[in-house]
């Protein structure tokens, strides 16, 4: 049987509540080259748009993704999950909020809203499951101050 | 309370069994533009292949997806999922396997599974749900003819 | 013979002037996305920071792009070239100048440079050509308020 | 002065010569993801398919690039241009035929034209000059082994 997440079969198209805080918004903007021939934002690029949010997110916790790359961890996606509510057109701005769901040495799990700039309707939401590797792929557990950087504040 | 899969919170990372039939395969080779810094390709590629996957699903069932734009039906995608088992690199060949899990004129859902060309390892599954919608954005249940076409034979 | 631009045959290397005025900044960064397994930004992304930087050319110029493509005009690119001086790396930021090279009812030329946030060292500089058409492809000269519009005050 | 090709000056849509021989066909189709609002095949993925081109034709001459990179040489891209001469639609199929129009150690320059595959008639033709570099981006000439498989034939 498989074990792919519920929804696959009865997708829930409830809204949601509030992300977990802290919640770091970016403003982002269509790109002609991300729209496809239905005339909306083609749905890989989401989580391009994801990538962004949780990169801003290390930034604002007082450390770069980048850096984290130099110390010679890496968070590999294992997980991508995104629904999505209404398309977004050429041009349109939209803001990507982005929460850690939580962080271990081993594991982080990034949560996702895009919103409306104006009146913040929800265009859509997703996660991503990621797990500390080397440089070699093998598994290896985040240092604690990094971890610590991360994790909001109790 | 987040309605997201419960694999948000803990990923199971079991394995997956057989896809329901039929399953079609296309073989696919990873492009450099494909790759990220980390040498491997980028997550947001799978739900490019898997397009390619169920494109070419419907085109053995007979009909391909462009004919069916063609006469006003546009399956948007409203979830994408994808589980990363391991790494593809640059120049690697490996096969994307495709299979209808179910259709009703109004909803689809597609299951893929990424797999290597030799000794078939598991690399990626995943699975998206689109509605059926008219040019317009609203909702347009698919006639008889499509998802019979579409559907497995029983 | 081939009728390609001479620099096929020996590309000039050589530093060039400033582009006329007006030009218009852009700031982008690097996504990760958009980096490959060299680790430097893939040279297809050029053309879509170009579009970004023609985009807000047209902007500032006091008409948006999407404007002018509801009125039923669109700009194909009959031509896009690009010259690569130095690489650009992950999260790292720059700028995309944007010029009109000249525009008439038929034709438009972009020029572009992109440089280095700090000391505007030049990392690329490139050009496209295009057309304007109407919906259907066909040649459609742009009315006069948008070539007066677009045109850089003499 | 801008020494930019001369056709940012004044493009030359001529239909141009047959490519030097050996010239390497493979064939493509177009993405759902590849097309733009327009309906067509967005301009920054022709360079996309060049890459694919010149990748195949290396294969083709008995040396794969990937070795190339793994024997510690890079061909960076300083240069790329593209003409567009028709548009490409969704799940079209065309073809991309690529020539080595010149090879030294340190250069190389590589010739496109993307035809139908009925007919053979011309979608857009482009180059792209390379240099040798190793892994830190510094030239490095191409042992001769390298040049001697990748040239045509004389």
């Amino acid at each position: 049987m498989k074990n792919f997440p519920s929804s696959a079969n009865s997708p829930n198209k409830n809204s949601v509540g509030p992300l977990t805080s802290p919640s770091i918004p970016i403003e982002l903007r269509v790109r002609y080259s991300e729209t496809d021939r239905m005339g909306v934002a083609h749905n890989k690029n989401y989580f391009e748009w994801f990538e962004l949010g949780r990169t801003e997110f290390c930034r604002q916790q007082g450390i770069s993704y980048k850096d984290i790359e130099e110390r010679g961890y890496y968070l590999v996606v294992v997980e991508s999950f995104c629904r999505y509510k209404r398309p977004l057109h050429y041009d349109e701005c939209f803001l990507v909020w982005t929460s850690l769901r939580n962080i271990t040495p081993k594991k982080a799990v990034f949560v996702y809203e895009l919103k409306t700039r104006e009146g913040q309707t929800l265009i859509a939401e997703g996660y991503t499951v990621h797990i500390a590797v080397d440089r070699n792929g093998a598994v290896s557990p985040l240092p604690g101050d990094i971890v610590e950087k991360m994790k909001p504040p109790s």
